[in-house]
């Protein structure tokens, strides 16, 4: 079986979901748009199967068939790669989470585009300066929290989100904890020491063989304002000095 | 199998995509914070299945598993209620479809809560009026188009979104174009033209005879200002004359 992965050459975004979960597994796979570039991911979406085309990237491409929506991948791809519960309550879970995860990283990619993606983030900074006010003093650590818990909780020991083993919403965890660190280190600072297994696993996942390789290589773009987590000083609130910003109303 | 339901008792929201499907199938369930209110809708999440916590309502309770996020408890109750293909390729299209009325559906919600949840809308008007502009010009024609173009190009026929039955997905676009409809009227009549195939679908859902006597009971809760599409009318762009708002920079 050949995996195509289709996703924005030049960001780690939620192509990067689907890519930790491909690497961790070891199979092969192309990248098809780092190789080909966007002429490629373009044709990809509307000519790989006309009658089924994906919204919008990432998209993979299986045996013909062409899937997109980064959960959707996942679940597809999890039982394939031995990253998700053969079981379909377990399946359910793990999914149900991602989806969870997926919420937040919309919000995360709102701080920098609260009006309009299609508009720079110059032309939108006063709104994103509020919205991230509120993502980094209220909605991360509700997000944070509750996915702490769960990890607390889960009745198979504290190592994983869902069950006995790695399953690809811990990768996505993961990539999660890497991106808010990188957009928001002053918020992220503030948190961490209340989500301890959180950052064990997030520590965990990086030390596996398959994860660590790939980090170092060339294949594991860099983190840059491009892309959804993006690091602009003025949005990554310090909580002893909260920044003001003008009334709007 | 008993369903139980629960959601915020006094809105649509995310909920009604759950109720249609159920509503649609004939089965019988409980809308457990309509008849109990709040406190069982808060009960429900922390203590049903301590482990398996929902981050937020929707979620069911089905033979004690506990399951959130809209687009996953539609996955699992889809085959159940006879509601999408018996095939993984055609679950998984639908999912796909499922996921990107999602997308739209937290687009439509941030026209009115660009900033906060947390925050009025009143307290956050003008960053509206520049997210709903964009929404109401791009963003909406952007989503329908591409799902006109799903039910059109359908290989089973252009009767619905994905195979040649009614899907779980179908009840959600039904829903989404009645909502957008509520909340952006002056869009949608500009945008319906270019839409046959989505209007159709749309009102062949609604001639269901489940879901026009539902529609018709006091179970179908009316739109208002507290759900996700809620009708302010300067957030309802008119293209002949687009609405002016400060520039922000």
């Amino acid at each position: 079986m050949t995996y195509q992965l289709y996703y924005w050459p030049g960001i780690q975004g939620r192509g990067e979901f689907v890519r930790l979960a491909l690497e961790e597994s070891g199979v092969a796979y192309q990248d098809v748009a780092r190789n080909e570039g966007i002429p490629a991911l373009m044709t990809g979406m509307t000519e790989r199967d006309a009658a089924h085309p994906p919204f919008a990237p990432p998209f993979i491409v299986v045996d013909g068939m062409v899937i997109g929506q980064t959960a959707n991948i996942l679940y597809f791809l999890g039982p394939r790669l031995g990253l998700a519960p053969e079981q379909e309550a377990g399946r359910c879970w793990v999914n149900q989470l991602q989806l969870t995860i997926a919420d937040i990283v919309t919000e995360a990619h709102d701080t920098h585009h609260p009006v309009s993606s299609g508009l720079y983030y110059d032309d939108q900074k006063s709104e994103a300066l509020r919205r991230s006010h509120d993502f980094t003093t209220a909605r991360m650590e509700k997000f944070l929290r509750y996915f702490e818990g769960i990890v607390q909780a889960n009745p198979d020991g504290p190592a994983f989100l869902a069950g006995p083993a790695l399953t690809y919403a811990d990768l996505s965890m993961f990539q999660l904890i890497e991106g808010l660190t990188y957009a928001f280190p002053k918020a992220m600072a503030h948190l961490t020491p209340g989500l301890p297994h959180l950052m064990a696993l997030h520590g965990a996942v990086a030390q596996r063989p398959r994860i660590a390789a790939y980090l170092q290589s060339p294949r594991r773009l860099p983190f840059n304002e491009q892309g959804i987590f993006r690091h602009y000083p003025e949005l990554d609130a310090d909580r002893e000095a909260p920044q003001t910003y003008a009334n709007p109303t």
